[in-house]
């Protein structure tokens, strides 16, 4: 049975403008590696990303309980105030656990 | 610490053709944002929607365990008898809960 | 209430090259249907697999435990040694649930 471990898989979503900034941020913050896919989308402040910037990104990285939390605060200091943006974060299992840690 | 609350993310896979009347019953639902990517894929009916229909949809929306059960109510009554369709839900964490709820 | 159960969400994110090799692959291991998303991303090995290969792309399967164990067996001898993969599982709730077992 291959061994498997948990670590997070945080997800951003956001206007495609902000990708290198975020990727950036994300490798500041502790992530070494992601996935990023095209994507559109309506958030609670009902406008049109989509319409406004070219459309979305969707970000996913595979991150340490303390890389989350880093990631967590500069969300909440350089993008939530001023961006339409959708993050969360969901508990996944692993094999070769060393890779995200 | 960002504090963080737990919501649901329902991702349904679908044909695209059913993409603005998916989404529209998720606001009758009352999902508050939504994210859509294109996909393509094929399901236990063996069908290749893909090459039927133009390629599905992957739409993700993040509700909280009431719209959860209208969402499910929904499918079952209105889609699962007529359409190829995928859908899950994972409990995932978010901060700024009340924009979910 | 929609009765929900169980499943895993398999996902697999790889060079598009590799695609069809592992979409037959999850079918010898016993899965019965997926979404791919067109996706492009970076690892831990600091390779832009994007950039190389023409994209990556990113894999969904639902499937019982059995099934997962085979599909990290099958990632764990054949895939981790030669190619830059990332896998990850995560525990999610479907209706229908006979469909994925």
């Amino acid at each position: 049975m291959t061994p498997q471990r948990e670590v997070i898989c945080f997800v951003i979503v956001a206007e495609a403008i902000l990708e290198s900034r975020l990727l950036n941020g994300l490798v500041a913050c502790g992530a070494r590696g992601w996935t990023v896919t095209a994507a559109r989308g309506e958030g609670p402040r009902n406008r049109r990303e989509s319409e406004v910037e070219g459309g979305n990104v969707r970000i996913e990285a595979l991150v340490s309980p303390v890389v989350t939390e880093r990631i967590w605060s500069m969300l909440t200091d350089d993008y939530f105030p001023h961006y339409a943006l959708a993050a969360w974060t969901v508990e996944v299992k692993v094999a070769r656990h060393e890779r995200y840690t």
